[in-house]
């Protein structure tokens, strides 16, 4: 896939960021659409470089308020609701919340900044694109496992389940996640969507990302507030009240709020026009043309045998769809 | 103040969006900093035309919710939990969930877009402006009598207060909407805060109003959810329980779902940056430049008598200062 890059003499000048030298073609023509157009990454200039700091400073922030919330997380279940089994029991339930916030709020946050990041700005997109797919991927299957624990839980002790507005919200950013995974494996990765298609859908799918996130948070918020209702019930099931605070409630309670730091700085990270990637890297264009030829081929009914070496196409072609 | 309008050339040509002579220069300098970008805005090309009434059709659409939540929560608060009082019982804190999701919700919501609606643009900034400080202070003003309805309640019951984390998040949401109503009104609305200090004020004023929002829907489905689990308890406090769905649960939990749909609503209204306002009105200059000259006056040590007339002086100094 890659032959033909290393000798191209776009690609031999300059460090990482020279690496885009078809900047200023239309990038809707790559699959990588101008909404919210991005603008000019100079590091030399110092309000970016400025800007670049502080993305790192939110990023660093956003890691370690993934790794607090996961550990919040092990704790409160380990320590305070008897750790974790898959037998029915309330042992079963505690997986719910580990794996529904870790998959549908940490993991779910990281994967979506993950395009943000400038370090990767340098490398050929279709990588990310992949890591980003795999992630979310990995988090709609901890989400889905989180479901199976609650409903087995629930059918275990006769309780219904979906009657709840938590368990409404929370069906809902699991249901409109899995959608969203699917459009954006179909509209973004399968070689044949057209481009006109992947135009419509990027705005559709980076909003539609934002909405599932505050979905994940409202929901996240409404479950553990519930939970530690239901636990700390005081003398009725032999536990200090949720309302005395004991350390159980802290720590249940800096849980919510930790979700809801991290879920508003990775919105603000989405929302920042500036830290979006400049969408003209090589690989990108070579996927995005290799699938435009795709469908010029298949139009005239012939099959082309060069799937690996388009790189020397790139230029006749994207002069073209840029006109 | 509105002296000298009419009479300017530049404003007696054409329709409402005709009315921005000065569009091209540069925007910071009149208090209306360029963060993000606003696009251009042509009803005669067809695209914009689709995107206003896109817009139109997203407004309604949030006119429409805000009136269904009201009525939701009314109807669920007379219907089934006795209507309303103002004497420490339960009636009393029926007022805390209506005012709480009417003012940090409903009217928050249409204070927020208020400037993006485009029937507005060709009229003077300063009177938007005071009318988005009034919704605001008016939907401050709700949140604060909602909360006092909530603590008074649970005085009289000695029920300890802010200790669950729909009460963490609420508080902080009606905290920091009070910090930023302060900071909005002294860097937006006081003539005398410099332009650079509005600048920088701009993008943190936007931020953390969606913020906000963001805390206020978590905090209304957390507030909502244990409410509902509270009153629905079954043979407990012989109510039929929450997980039977009779139609209180119902009316709850789609009261829910319209909060969280009107806040995706209003958030994707403010973050589509073709929906921002061409900040280049002659009042909203007036004003920036009225702010200006006072500063500049201030500086040299002298008072200027003319407070109304300033039109004629706008060129020379938006010249003077977008140079």
């Amino acid at each position: 896939m890659k032959c033909g890059h290393a000798s191209s003499p776009q690609m031999q000048a300059g460090g990482p960021l020279s690496r885009f030298p078809l900047q200023q073609l239309n990038t809707a023509a790559s699959g990588s659409e101008s909404w919210p157009r991005p603008q000019k990454h100079e590091l030399s200039d110092p309000s970016s470089m400025n800007s670049m700091m502080i993305f790192y400073l939110l990023y660093f922030l956003c890691l370690c308020l993934s790794v607090a919330c996961v550990i919040c997380l092990c704790v409160w279940n380990s320590l305070w609701r008897g750790g974790f089994a898959w037998d029915g029991s309330q042992l079963e339930f505690n997986w719910h919340p580990v794996l529904m916030v870790t998959g549908l709020v940490v993991l779910y946050g990281n994967g979506a900044v993950l395009y943000r990041i400038p370090l990767t700005w340098g490398y050929d997109k279709l990588p990310w694109k992949l890591l980003h797919a795999a992630l979310m991927l990995l988090s709609l299957i901890l989400s889905v496992v989180g479901l199976c624990a609650v409903f087995n839980y629930h059918n275990a002790k006769n309780i219904p389940n979906l009657y709840s507005l938590h368990s409404w919200i929370g069906i809902a950013a699991a249901a409109l996640f899995a959608i969203q995974w699917v459009a954006g494996f179909a509209g973004f990765l399968l070689p044949w969507t057209p481009l006109s298609m992947r135009k419509l859908l990027k705005p559709v799918h980076v909003w539609l990302g934002g909405s599932i996130l505050i979905l994940s948070i409202a929901a996240s918020i409404s479950g553990i507030n519930e939970k530690l209702f239901f636990a700390l019930k005081g003398q009725t099931n032999e536990t200090q009240p949720y309302s005395s605070l004991p350390p159980e409630a802290l720590v249940g309670n800096s849980l919510g709020v930790l979700i809801v730091v991290f879920g508003l700085i990775v919105l603000r990270i989405l929302s920042t026009s500036e830290w979006q990637r400049p969408d003209s890297s090589p690989e990108d264009r070579t996927y995005a043309v290799r699938a435009s030829l795709k469908q010029k081929e298949d139009l005239m009914g012939q099959r082309c045998n060069q799937k690996c070496c388009v790189f020397s196409l790139f230029q006749p072609i994207l002069r073209e769809e840029s006109d």
